[in-house]
């Protein structure tokens, strides 16, 4: 009789809540399925974007599913801050080094600060990695603020985009958003955009300043945390009672026809 | 001391387990949150894409969290038929006749066949009208196969487009298949796509055939599922061993630089 050996970890993608940096702690029972949280808590060596999150999450699983190695013995790894900064895709770092514990059998989590990892954040580098070294990858369902988003927009779900960040300089961020609507107004697709939250009121006042009165716009705050809020509703509305954001709440955009 | 009384209902957005008429079901620890569960067991007004799709789905909640109203009691509405073949940005159908319930103050679910409601799915025009009615709009946290796939495909994550069904039409297939690389190409757009089962084959032989040797494509089956596959690689390398799709699997294809 032949037993199977793995020889080569698998990397599994863990995401995590929703609330980092947030006033509020979400329960993990909220926003994660015991699954991802049992996978979890077996896994020792990790990559990740932030390792003093990464560590406040696994004390987050261990009271939930008690982890197989304790925290001071797990490895963690953070990201090249150049993938931080400027993307995987801009950066062009190799990150298959990252891989090493995979490749001498162990089984290895990918996370970020919040959400799903190597979606609107860094990642997508060591996924890729994986699949060329032959590490297979495994996504654990968790959340996901812009799918959580689209959802309650209201606005196209058969047709979007996550376009990342616009451009901070005011005179290109107005010219984006213009070519962005015009693009959503032509083909109906919606369009899923993010800040860092002490811009987020910036952002706010350009998109009810140059998006057209029609157009519907809606604004997701502290998705799946006990303040959750989803408005939508014309450019004309809002623009009769903006409100504010705070230097604090994370909030992702989305507009269309 | 006054009461806050809630005179208007909330709608809820509940998702599905991604194993819609696959041959193995997933335990729903494997993919929901206990709090979704929870929400979900305490509803009894539905709107859903499939009412027989939805009452199974209730007796798999029933068995975790017992549901408040028995399954012979719960009012179970489908979408109208127009939304399910156009999407509900192309049928214009009003559906705010299906919020009554919401109206008269009563909870209620939106719910599809697998994954969130009104992501790559019917089911915006009623968020939306629940919007325009005043009707607060909570999604919860679940499975999302496209967000599963991007995670895991080593794709860019912090650009991408989901862009539906491609045409069926051979030509006009592989015209649209040309124009989306391009842009992804130029970009750096993720492009995500889908195609009911029986069609997949088809389309993967679309996507070998058209896509430039370069571009990186993914296949991801049997998103959360025990089966579950998402190989990732260059399309040259695709081409020398490209494998068969059965015409029952559901698979998300991504493909970019």
């Amino acid at each position: 009789m032949s037993t199977a050996i793995r020889s080569l970890g698998r990397l599994f993608l863990v995401p995590a809540p929703l609330d980092f940096m947030c006033e509020t702690q979400v329960p993990l029972s909220h926003v994660m399925p015991l699954h991802t949280l049992q996978i979890a808590s077996q896994l020792s060596h990790w990559v990740c974007e932030n390792a003093k999150s990464t560590r406040a999450l696994l004390k987050r699983i261990d009271a939930v599913c008690p982890l197989k190695t304790p925290l001071q013995s797990q490895q963690l790894v953070e990201l090249p801050r150049l993938v931080h900064k400027k993307g995987d895709h801009a950066a062009g770092v190799d990150t298959s080094g990252l891989l090493a514990n995979a490749l001498a059998g162990h089984d290895m989590g990918l996370v970020s600060e919040a959400g799903m990892p190597a979606v609107a954040d860094p990642g997508s580098s060591l996924v890729r990695a994986a699949h060329d070294a032959g590490v297979e990858v495994i996504p654990l369902v968790g959340p996901s603020s812009l799918l959580l988003a689209l959802s309650a927009s209201g606005l196209n779900g058969q047709q979007f985009a996550f376009v990342g960040y616009l451009p901070q300089d005011t005179a290109e961020r107005a010219q984006r958003i213009q070519t962005l609507e015009k693009h959503a107004l032509k083909t109906g697709e919606t369009q899923l955009c993010i800040e860092t939250p002490y811009r987020n009121q910036a952002l706010w006042q350009a998109l009810l300043g140059h998006l057209q009165a029609h157009t519907r716009l809606c604004r997701s705050s502290n998705l799946s945390l006990p303040q959750m809020q989803t408005v939508s509703k014309r450019v004309a509305d809002w623009r009769k009672n903006p409100g504010e954001l705070d230097k604090h709440t994370p909030v992702v955009f989305a507009f269309g026809p």
